[in-house]
């Protein structure tokens, strides 16, 4: 761990600065898979799973009698879980629905947005040792609630060809359309062309890894649309003299144990809560079953002191953190003041792993200082506001002669003719 | 024009095609400017505003004097179309304010989300020989009632190094914090990376050239998020017998006199309407200035005759137009039906250039079928949603157990730790 002390402003600049991520020597394989997936469609997608995921499959259908078998294998605790869990995510962006407000901005001229569904979105969630059974619940629920009508799902196989029941279970609960056995670049590629099994999807959402990111990026220029550009998580914890050093030590590392190019940082007004973290962090890491991914990890981590609380939210804002915990006394001045951040957690209760699992917020969150430009996954993400207008002919009286007026500045004579015809038609 | 007559739905997708744009052969000379602006700042603007736009620059920014004098050469009449399309702009895009509800998904687990403005913004505006002083109004007034700090602006000079007075005007009246003159690849350069004198933005908004598409691009892959991907603009008009042709006409050619690439469209459910429109645009487009482009345009134009309304709006739905344009007797009806567009007009006086220039809806809006999963610009383009969320005791005891069970199934033991050691602080 390094531990900063009292860093100048000159210094922040560095202090913040994250890891360059570039995906672009990825590039050309991720091209030529995409290339033969959308040549080939399926039979494409069926030798790179075999290939990459040494899975022999018939079909890349997950069938009817694979999802009832998946709900027996998950036991009880977990189902529950689950539920919980999809309740809280559901209640939370259930709120998010738009209300159309009509606006006259002149006598005659209206004006509305309505909030529509994508009407077919692909969720792509990797494979790997531990199942994220629980990204399946944060991309499928808001989608489910916004009315999208096919919510597709792509993830890999394991080597008998099974998909893991826990995410075959999270996706019933969430209503997942259709669950398809493909992995990395491949699923990626399918669900932007389409195959003969898998359908084209107007927008992909999900993790993955390097490859995955960068088919993304590559499929997003022209194909179709993504959720937001990846890079590693994060966390960044803001304490003062008051905050729970166990607490806080348990936070960091549950961010380290996610892999070592995650980043974690605290910020702190207390010298005494930096030696305090420290010391817990010793003490705890000892006892978790990923202790060397998270040891690691925090060789590059960051403990850093400041004069005081504006300077910890200044310091913040600049980093632009995935996940912001904010233990302080006055947490809700804090957060007042937080201008870039994905998600932020307040109070010593609120832990990461709360919102990562069951709180209810979403946790496809923009990294890597994208939270600058870029919200989380929630409602409006699968959602397209079509504005509509509807003008009389009042309308067309008052906001004609200024239409002509600006076309005509442009030089677009048939702009200001299309208005035009219409005055006239209101003449004699 | 190409009149189809009752096509089958197999041949839809056909008709809906668009040609493929496709901007990688510029990706070189774009990469190559973009590098250098990265490299020599300033000095590589200078050199490119000499060698691209013919003019000679000591400084880049737009100075208070040169404002002032701008706001003298602005016509009286324009000015006032400006202000008043800015005022109706303003309170459409003010209407789309966000409101925060606070919502508790399990007793003691609140969790909400708040708008917070993108810092700062970069807006682009392409020069050339008509000012589009307008698209400055549809970029500037949703990112100042957004609150964005600080609103960039940078446009390419004329030859004598100046900035055309609309352009400037139209800034000032809807609050522009800083213009430059850049133009084209360097401009987006500027905006992504900064210069000595442009600042970095986090968000780059505007139309351009291919080349500017393509920087665009580029820099969406790492630095910089931006407003959509960019295509050719197009009108689809669905008319039914009680249709005004020569508004129609006038419509279809407001579309055709943007430029060759420009899409043009009318579906209708009567067979006179064809030959009325037909007619009309031979009448009216002979007194066209830009009659060449526009007649070029409509060789590729195509007037759709289907078998009834339903049908009319499945095909515009499949095509997903920038603009759509409903003049039938019951407009109401189809407009509810209306999944994929960017921008609706209904009704026979609302002309798509009302919404161009002056009704107060955006004119900025996904073209090239983008419809189906971006909205258009919009108040929510210059904002971010950040969630944040708070835990109390009572909280940690409601979800803790679930937090626990899902954090051990994908076998994130710190994850689960930091729920544990908050649970295991409550008990006793």
């Amino acid at each position: 761990m390094n531990i900063i002390r009292y860093p100048k402003k000159e210094e922040w600049t560095g202090i913040i600065e994250r890891p360059h991520m570039d995906v672009s020597s990825l590039n050309a394989t991720v091209t030529a898979i995409l290339d033969d997936v959308k040549t080939r469609g399926d039979k494409a997608i069926i030798e790179y799973e075999e290939r990459f995921d040494h899975a022999q499959l018939a079909s890349l259908t997950v069938t009817e009698e694979e999802m009832n078998e998946a709900e027996k294998l998950v036991s009880v605790n977990l189902k529950d879980a689950i539920t919980l869990a999809h309740h809280n995510i559901k209640v939370f962006h259930e709120s998010q629905r738009f209300d159309c407000r009509k606006v006259e901005t002149q006598p005659g001229v209206t004006c509305w947005q309505k909030s529509v569904a994508i009407e077919r979105v692909g969720l792509y969630i990797p494979g790997g040792t531990a199942p994220l059974f629980s990204t399946v619940l944060m991309l499928a629920t808001p989608a489910k609630i916004a009315g999208c009508k096919d919510i597709i799902l792509c993830t890999p196989p394991d080597r008998s060809g099974r998909v893991n029941p826990a995410i075959l279970m999270a996706a019933k609960v969430a209503g997942v359309s259709h669950i398809f056995k493909a992995g990395g670049v491949q699923a990626i590629g399918a669900m932007a062309y389409g195959t003969e099994s898998i359908p084209k999807v107007y927008k992909i959402f999900g993790p993955g890894n390097q490859y995955v990111m960068a088919a993304k990026q590559q499929v997003s220029l022209h194909d179709v649309a993504i959720d937001m550009p990846a890079g590693p998580s994060e966390v960044c914890v803001i304490a003062d003299e008051t905050a729970n050093a166990c607490f806080v030590a348990a936070d960091l590392l549950s961010q380290a144990e996610h892999g070592t190019d995650s980043q974690v940082m605290m910020i702190t007004t207390s010298e005494q809560m930096t030696s305090k973290v420290k010391a817990e962090i010793g003490r705890q890491l000892d006892m978790l079953p990923r202790k060397d991914i998270a040891a690691k990890t925090l060789e590059n981590s960051r403990l850093i002191l400041v004069d005081n609380i504006q300077d910890a939210i200044d310091l913040s804002n600049a980093y632009a953190p995935e996940h912001l915990i904010i233990q302080t006394d006055n947490y809700e001045d804090v957060a007042e003041k937080i201008t870039n951040a994905g998600s932020v957690f307040l109070g010593k209760y609120a832990c990461e792993s709360a919102g990562d699992y069951a709180s209810g917020t979403n946790h496809t969150l923009p990294t890597h200082g994208y939270a600058a430009a870029y919200s989380g996954v929630n409602l409006d993400s699968y959602c397209r506001k079509i504005t509509f207008q509807h003008i009389t002919a009042e309308g067309v009286r008052r906001i004609g002669p200024a239409v002509e007026t600006m076309a005509a500045a442009e030089s677009l004579d048939a702009h200001k003719n299309a208005m035009t015809v219409r005055m006239k038609s209101l003449e004699g």
